[in-house]
């Protein structure tokens, strides 16, 4: 028996999403085949809607609904601290707790010369541009208007660690070449990586040695 | 921040997906964010057509293209041979291997009396007509146009052993009502149950104490 062709196309469409396989793709399509014609319709509809839905914010490379993006038009936040980061998932993420209070900027992915990704391919020149300009949200002289920290926030993987270093290796040539506007403290422009060490909640016994050796580098005054 | 609505309509569409919590959805949703426009498209239509263009076979119940199906209507298959199953994607299960020659009823469901499922919403009077009527394409004469067999074959779950057994006895009761016609071999309607036991390459060690009774009593002589 051949599968409907109706039906072969929907397997073949979740098969392509990350982390779906053949089986899941075929318990997935079966179960919509139960589902009233209005809600594939919505699922359809948004599938559509998706990208013409959402903008890129040219500041920061987020996605949002506008542009400039909500966090870079809020004055309450700090626009002269970037935290940089893979995905826009990660802006989510690092949002939930709601206690960072810069902005951010996002790379749409990492250095990864296996996959053929290498700094031309993912927003670096953008972050420099906008450190050397040294303006976060292009209406000059909103908050402090100059940078003055940039976090890396990239993955603690291979390809997040290689991009953070090579950010901040260019960063600092930068800082060296140009007269780089200083911070509202005089000092110059702070680059940190996030903290790295175990995570809430782990049990150090079954701890990797490399996140031991960060968490031992990292340890901190109590 | 929150999130775009194009983004959260997509997000809870993935949501309601059976195995996808919230997290997956959200990775989702973000992969598709890098996808070309075009294949967005085609993921909708297919989501729009998985109904539209597949009918279920007024005969056997499965899913296919035509009324009635290619399993249905294919003569060299045994049409005295029924084997019943809960979902269409079972019979895609059973056909992969091609080995069996007889024909198919789907339940759509099983007795579930927790989730509000009885023998009423199911398609068992159908299968109970089909038997009835001895013939199981409609177009009489075609093949042996008696049934001779009717294979339980329900998943080996609580559910699906308690809609087994339902089926047997109001199959049964059938027989000693009415004057069933008889096969081909003049011997009545046989009723049996799909085996069960130990799957090929499992360990006895790991198997439940079910299972291991299960595959005791289906013993058979080498």
């Amino acid at each position: 028996m051949k599968i409907p062709k109706a039906i072969q196309n929907l397997i073949e469409s979740f098969e392509k999403l990350p982390g779906i396989g053949p089986k899941t793709a075929q318990r997935l399509t079966f179960y919509l085949l139960h589902v009233p014609q209005y809600e594939l319709d919505k699922f359809a509809s948004s599938l559509t809607q998706l990208k013409t839905g959402t903008v890129i914010c040219s500041n920061c490379f987020t996605v949002g609904e506008t542009d400039p993006c909500e966090i870079c038009e809020d004055e309450s936040r700090d626009q002269g601290m970037i935290c940089v980061v893979e995905e826009p998932l990660d802006v989510l993420a690092l949002e939930k707790n709601g206690k960072y209070k810069g902005v951010y900027h996002v790379l749409h992915g990492r250095i990864d010369p296996l996959n053929n990704i290498g700094p031309d391919e993912i927003y670096i020149k953008q972050l420099l541009d906008r450190v050397r300009q040294g303006s976060t949200t292009g209406i000059t002289g909103t908050t402090g208007s100059t940078i003055k920290e940039v976090i890396l926030a990239t993955n603690p993987t291979m390809e997040g660690e290689a991009t953070a270093m090579y950010i901040a290796k260019r960063l600092r040539e930068q800082l060296a070449i140009s007269n780089l506007p200083r911070g509202k403290a005089g000092k110059q422009l702070a680059i940190s990586r996030i903290g790295r060490g175990l995570p809430t909640g782990a049990d150090l016994e079954y701890a990797d040695e490399v996140t031991l050796q960060r968490a031992m580098e990292g340890r901190s005054e109590i």
